[in-house]
Formats: structure tokens, C-alpha cells, sequence
């Protein structure tokens, strides 16, 4: 069943239509986290009739608790930021829509491209597209791991963490992401373990030094080279099993599990209109965040940038924006 | 005369140094603009031991009124945007130094280079080296110019603007600068003239749109196509000579003139290390903002970007930040 689909805004309508079919847009932006909003800012600036499409409105920065690495604000919620860059957007005159887009189809008329966007219950023409649909959540791929998600599972510390008080948590991987939700784990879990395949976790230096701290202290224990097998429970989740002893055992007793390996870019609606990715599944794109076809663009944890942050993928975005103006009007500011 | 160089502030000297001289640092970012501070806060969280070398705290931004395309911020002054980032970096144990970098020479020392930085009064040893340098205002170079500086001519409408109440003045430029320095002026002038010498003048859409407005009211006045060739006048300016008569007439009654015909590169340190800059003197860097010299990084108004603005910039500057630590250390995050 096709979820509902809510026009969260609409432009003043400046330009005449009659039935959201009908618009010709020059750029959609498929994603609205703040990569996406922020671009939609820049459209609106630049007077392109825009449309911004997505489903989970802010992104995935709303799962994040602290973001204290955007600058110009020394700390502030993910929640937060997305309420700015929402707020920003709307000063504009352009439109959002929260669905999901089904399909992109590339059509010619008179002679120029153009693409048909489809949600669920609707469709658009645009003459370029803007990518910042990011990522979404890697799975470990175990037995058990279907079976007691939300059962002791869990992806998100900042969702789920409140849950978990005095208890023994495990955190799966070893990136700054990952220690970070092990860091705010220990606000409520009694104990934390973090379990990482590879040599040592490897967060930012400022991260790593306040797991030390912990470390220090025992709330945090790291074990690594070490990959989780299995998860075992019974209504909840009771241990996972380790490819290798810790202290003696496979087993590991714990009453949550929080994977944080990584995210899979959200790619797949790029690759039927001939869209380049590389062998992560991320868009390419150039240093005009231009894609290899012609009035397509992409920005942020989608594209295949090596440092991906919120403020570089917001840049990219304002980038792709002034680039999809250039190919719209064929002229430069 | 050298000016005098201010410790803005210290790190919490986490690392024991008796002497600046003796310092190592893992990075020194030149400029502390906008780009400069951010990337600065990034060195920070990461780690490596900083320095920022600025003359203008805050860098150019500081000489706009109205910064509307931030993400996150719908509208601020340039000043008040300088001073959160500057607050967001002293949230972090780096080191800020206000004064002129005066020479970078480049050493090597056990197989390894580095990089030696002189002000005035002090120098500094370095592993790498981020230019966010920005760009100084570009002159006219016509007759009159420099003698009536501060006598009329301005380059700054926000610093300078309310000298000129009911008054009638001109702004040199088409850009979307100099048409924001026209607007800026209708608050105070009686009447603004924007003097360009292209075919037509190119704001952002939405200056653009407020542009004719004021047009629409006669506060504003384009002259297209036209050079001003002088600028004359007694103690202050009385009139500018054009180079094609504006109704009927080659001579223009100014009161004041305000130039914003761009900026240029302050890129002179790069050059006597081998650093590439492009035939308009602008660093060349890819999209990691490496130069073509390791070690070296740029990001920024600095920088070959074609669409230069805050947030590209403090973008680039956070890319610098981590392509500079993972030569530092030779490894990524």
C-alpha cells in the first residue's frame, strides 16, 4: 500500500499551473535531508522553478544526537539542523513533497532531454535532477538479526538508547559513528562493549579521546578484530557469538546490540537513466558535483566524496545547483 | 613598520612547547575568514596541532550586510557569522594568530619536507600547509582613483554607506556584489547609478528581482555598456567621466562611488613554493583541495572554483582538513 503522500509545502506560486503534472520544473531534488534542503535554498535564490522530493524529511543527520562539526553552530541536535535548513528553505519559493520517488524516465522533446519523475500518486517533468538521496543503514547479514530487531536490535543509539538502562549493550564497528553511539550508549548502559573486525577503531581524535575516558573508567570495552556470528535470545536478545574467544569465550552476554558498519548509498533510481557509480554503489561526480549525464547532479552521502560530512555534502549540493542553473538558463551568474 | 601581532588565543596547551619557534604543527591554515576558522575547528576535532595565521579576523564576509545563503542561518551579517565560527574554533585546542604571513619556505628534514612560516616576528614549522587566503578588492586603476579614496571612492558599501545620506552615487559593477552594494546604498542614497560595463547586469534571480523594484521607483539606475575613465572632483568627488555619453552627456554627477569589479587572488605566497595557480592567479586545486604540491591545500575565494561562496568555501576547507590529517598521519578515518 502506497504510504501517504503529503505536500509539505508549496510555493507561492509565482508561475501559473494548473495540476502538479503540468509543471515543468528546471530542477527536482530527490531527498530532503539537509543536502537536499539546502540545495532547494540555493534554487529558490536562483529563481528555478524547484521541487524537492523526499521521504524522510531532515535525513538521516535526525538520528544523530550531538553534531558539534557544522560550522557556525558549536553544538546542536540533528533534529536541530534539519529544522534550520527546513525553515531556510521554506523563505523560498519552492515546492516539497514527502513521498517516496518510484521512477525516473528519460524522455526527449523538441529535441532537448527532459525527466519524468514518479512518485506513488504522482508525476513531474523537470529538466535537470539533483541526487541527495544519501544512504541507508547497513545490516550485518546474521542469523538472528532479522529476528530480534527491535527486540534488543537496534540502528539508531539516539531512537533506542533510553531503552537500555543499566544494561550491557554491544556497539558493531569501529568508525566515528559507531564509537559515537557507543559514547551516548553510556548515558544510559551500564557497559558498552564495541566490537570491531578490523585492527583498531579509528573515530576522530576528539571522539577517540573521550572513549578513552571511558575506556578508563569500564564503562567501554573495545574488542577488536573481532566479527559478531550470531545473535541469541529468546523473547529478547541474550548474547552474540563471536568468531573468535574474548576473554575465554565465543559468547558474549548482552541485552542490546546497536550495528553502526556503515550505510549503503541510495543509488538505484541513477542507474536506469545511465547514471556512472563506482563499485560502492555511489554516484561519481566531478568537482560541479555534475554527474557523466548531462543535467544530472548529485550531492552528499550518496556521491563518491572519500570525507563525507554534512557540511561538505551541503556545499556540493549549492554546488549542483548552480551548475543545474547553468545548464537551465546556459549562462553563468 | 610592522603591525603588531596579536595571540588571539592559545591552544590548552595539551602538548608541551617552550617557544613558538619550536613548534611542530601538523597544519597552519593562512587566512582566518570564514573558510580559515572552519577549517581550523575541523583540525581541531581531528586532532592535529594548529595554527591559524590571519590579518582580517573574519576575512571579507565581515564587509556584508545581509548573508541570506548560509544553510542554516536565514539571514545574518557577515560579522555575526565570523563571530560563530570563531567561537565554534575556539572550542577546540588550536592556536590563532593575528598577523601577515610575510614567507613560506619550504625545508626537508630526515627525508621529509616541511614548511617554514614567517610573519613579521615569528616563525613557524609546519607539516602542511591551507591556504584561505581569500581575495583583496580590485581597483579601476583610473585617473582619480586613489586621490579621492576615502574622498568619495569606496569599496565597501556597509563600512562606508551611511557617509552618503541623500546623496547621489554610483556603483561600478554588474555582479551579483555589486548589484547587493547597490541596494545596500538605496537605504541611505537618494539615488544609485550602477555603472557596468557589460551587456547587462547579472545578480543572483532574487536580487535581481529586488533590484528592479528599485528600478521601478527610480532609486536605482543601470547604465550598461559604459567605463567610467575618471573620477574627478575638489576635496571630494563631484562627477565620473564615461566612455559613451549617458543621456547626451559623458560626464555623470556623483557624489560618491562605490567599485565592486571583483576580487583578486591573494595567492602571491603559493607561487615561490611551485604551488600551480590558474591564468587568473587563483590556486588550482582538485577535489580532495590538494594543489599539486603534497602537503599543500587550498580552499576557498583563494581557489579556481567557479561558484565561490561561503558555504563551497567552508566546505573545501573542511575536505583540506582531512586530506591534510590523512597525510599527517598516513591513514584515513
Amino acid at each position: 500500500m502506497a504510504k501517504k503522500e503529503e505536500i509539505v509545502f508549496k510555493s507561492r506560486q509565482k508561475y501559473d499551473y494548473k495540476a502538479d503534472e503540468k509543471i515543468f520544473y528546471d530542477t527536482i531534488i530527490i531527498g530532503a535531508g539537509v543536502v537536499g534542503l539546502a540545495a532547494g535554498m540555493y534554487a529558490g535564490r536562483l529563481g528555478l522553478k524547484t521541487l524537492i522530493i523526499g521521504e524522510l524529511k531532515g535525513g538521516t543527520i535526525t538520528l544523530t544526537n550531538g553534531v558539534e562539526n557544522y560550522p557556525g553552530f558549536v553544538s546542536l541536535s540533528g533534529q536541530k539542523l534539519a529544522e534550520l535548513m527546513e525553515n531556510h528553505v521554506k523563505d523560498y519559493d519552492i515546492d516539497l513533497l514527502n513521498a517516496k520517488v518510484e521512477s525516473i524516465e528519460k524522455k526527449d522533446e523538441n529535441n532537448s532531454p527532459l525527466y519524468i519523475v514518479k512518485t506513488a500518486g504522482k508525476k513531474f517533468k523537470t529538466k535537470t535532477i539533483i541526487f541527495a538521496t544519501g544512504t541507508k543503514i547497513k545490516r550485518l547479514g546474521v542469523k538472528g538479526e532479522k529476528e530480534f530487531e527491535n527486540k534488543g536490535v537496534s540502528y539508531c543509539a539516539l531512537c533506542d538508547g533510553p531503552l537500555f538502562k543499566n544494561k550491557i549493550v554491544g556497539v558493531v564497528g569501529g568508525s566515528d559513528s559507531a564509537v559515537k553511539e557507543a559514547l551516548l550508549l553510556t548515558e544510559y548502559a551500564k557497559k558498552v562493549f564495541i566490537i570491531y573486525r578490523g585492527e583498531q577503531i579509528h573515530p576522530e581524535q576528539i571522539n577517540l579521546a573521550r572513549a578513552e575516558e571511558k575506556i578508563k573508567w569500564g564503562k567501554i570495552e573495545v574488542i577488536n578484530h573481532t566479527n559478531v556470528l550470531e545473535i541469541k535470545g529468546a523473547k529478547f536478545i541474550k548474547s552474540v557469538v563471536l568468531d573468535k574467544a574474548y576473554k575465554g569465550k565465543r559468547e558474549l552476554l548482552l541485552e542490546g546490540l546497536f550495528v553502526e558498519i556503515g550505510h549503503l548509498p541510495l543509488s538505484e533510481l541513477a542507474v536506469p537513466i545511465s547514471v556512472r557509480t563506482n563499485e560502492k554503489g555511489e554516484i561519481v561526480i566531478n568537482r560541479n558535483s555534475e554527474t557523466n549525464i548531462e543535467g544530472i547532479f548529485a550531492a552528499g552521502d550518496v556521491v563518491d566524496t572519500e570525507f563525507k560530512q554534512a557540511i561538505t555534502g551541503v556545499g556540493e549540493g549549492v554546488t549542483a545547483v548552480y551548475h543545474a542553473y547553468k545548464f537551465v538558463r546556459k549562462s553563468g551568474l
